[in-house]
């Protein structure tokens, strides 16, 4: 799964800045962003990367195959079109960054369309699951230059109306780092997730998935069941639902077929835990049953929780002494990921 | 477990306002509160009770057994000790609505306490369970004149430090109500919630701890199991983690003392939900393995959450043509409450 090497391409040295260093290569600001698909994460993408009063704005323009929403963002002064050939045919020209923002199962025909109109083009998207769209990417342009990438942002809101360019401030944005990844291509993508206003958190495909089940996927399954068992209760006990409920409950509001996408697409990482979710549940049940006790299930979620706000609390320690590109670059820079570390150049 | 009809004693009817129609009896504003236990829920209730400006002040005064929390609310300004049998003592002269706000497991000692130096007074509880707590009353106190209330409102934190004036604004406040239930004593203590800025919720202490068990305690478990499984998968997933996992989780934060306490008491429900959960995840595991499909488990979760949100949007509907003493009145306030409908009086 490491379509950035089956079709790695040099980039073209007269799209580099004129006047460089070490950290202009880095802050790639002159070659455009062409985003296809302009729902919540895409839509927010173009408008945050096209305020020019954001710290690092682009030259930007979208497609969406809906002319509703390309109206909507037409109107609100943004360069969008529905004409997917004619915006593929100008990013090519522009040598633009290419980003894959749409659903799943819309991204085989999306793909299709880059690799006849824009096959040179350096490819990434910001889809919740990695192996897959690398195995989309890799059936339907095996000659991409493609290094995925996902911001862990969102709301249960989802289209143009609930686009925010404020939605990816602060949050972490995987881009996926394999050994054969070109650092050139790496860094742009990088460029893309800081442009944005994230951190960058550099992961291995299949990492990535495994830990977006754990603590993505995963809580839409329990939120979904959480919100099923207490409705299916009573009118009273959903009259009576405070803040547990509305918390524990509130991805469950997500559209379902973007939900689908999702964890169908993560299927067997999402086996995994939500294997382990049922077996720990069920042990619960039995303390609970055999000995009136919820001690264990009770002081492992609040270990669990306590370290997540540490981690969630303190800024990101930065990732040290790496430069990309030198030797063995990808697996130092995983290697500190996994300590929890982000990217910051 | 029905503790208000077995100790059943009329309110002495020389602490009635004097100047008094059927709504000023219900506004019963003259006689003192004792709060005992100034945690979040007590310590909130007591400042909010205090608060010249709020729209419905009470005397109120509180006992806590740490010194160091009566001496926090002391210097605040508000009226509390840590000498359980004087602050009873001074309720038995004031006539005073004695306010139980401690932990299930502190509940006997305390009860045994206000059985014997103010067994004539009203006597209700802010706990999230209320068979268990009817029947400690029973046992310790049985001739407890006795309504039991819980509000719904709460945070992950706890202690005095956590309280709240405006905590219980807005909230749901369940008041006990059954076919014993004495007419006045309900009233004042749902002229307590009202106090507190709560609407009042009629149920039957089963039908309540069903309820709360589906949309509170079964909460606090899912939470719990969501948080373990996502921290267990690596330091990645935490540093990835964010809106599904932070809210999803909030709950396994709250102190596990507090959580046991509440979970334990409400056994024999949370067996019913928790049982229901596995379930109905067992076999979203088996759909998603054997079709890969998750179909219905998002469908049915996305629903329950609208039908929430739904409820939870709308101004609450009054319960109507009812009035508190009537023939059935207490039958007829639980109908239309198990109609997500509240008292307003």
């Amino acid at each position: 799964m490491q379509a950035t090497v089956a079709g790695f391409t040099p980039s073209p040295k007269s799209y580099r800045p004129v006047m460089c260093d070490a950290e202009s290569v880095v802050h790639d600001n002159a070659r455009p962003v062409c985003i296809l698909g302009l729902g919540l994460i895409g839509g927010s993408l173009l408008r945050r990367l096209a305020d020019p009063a954001a710290a690092e704005p682009r030259p930007v323009y979208g497609y969406n195959r809906s002319p509703g929403t390309v109206a909507d963002a037409t109107a609100a002064g943004y360069d969008a079109t529905a004409d997917l050939a004619s915006v593929l045919t100008r990013a090519a020209a522009d040598d633009a960054l290419v980003v894959l923002a749409a659903p799943l199962p819309a991204l085989p025909a999306l793909v299709v369309a880059v690799a006849e109109h824009a096959p040179g083009c350096l490819l990434t998207d910001v889809v919740s699951v990695k192996e897959e769209v690398g195995r989309i990417v890799a059936e339907h342009h095996p000659r991409a230059r493609y290094v995925g990438g996902h911001p862990m942002a969102g709301t249960a809101e989802s289209g143009w109306a609930a686009t925010d360019p404020e939605l990816f401030t602060g949050a972490m944005w995987m881009v996926t780092t394999h050994d054969g990844t070109d650092p050139d291509d790496w860094l742009r993508v990088a460029d893309l997730a800081r442009a944005a206003g994230a951190y960058v958190v550099p992961a291995a495909a299949d990492a990535h998935d495994r830990a977006v089940a754990a603590i993505s996927h995963n809580p839409h399954l329990t939120a979904a069941v959480t919100a099923t068992v207490g409705a299916g209760e009573s009118e009273l006990a959903l009259r009576l639902a405070a803040g547990s409920f509305r918390d524990g409950t509130r991805v469950a509001g997500t559209a379902p077929q973007l939900q689908r996408a999702m964890l169908e697409g993560n299927a067997n990482a999402l086996l995994n835990t939500l294997s382990e979710t049922i077996d720990r549940l069920t042990a619960a049940r039995d303390a609970l049953r055999d000995h009136g006790s919820v001690e264990v299930i009770v002081d492992d979620g609040h270990r669990a929780r306590r370290r997540y706000q540490q981690i969630a609390a303190a800024e990101p320690a930065p990732i040290e002494n790496v430069r990309v590109g030198e030797a063995g670059w990808a697996q130092e820079l995983r290697r500190q990921a996994h300590q929890a570390r982000v990217w910051v150049g």
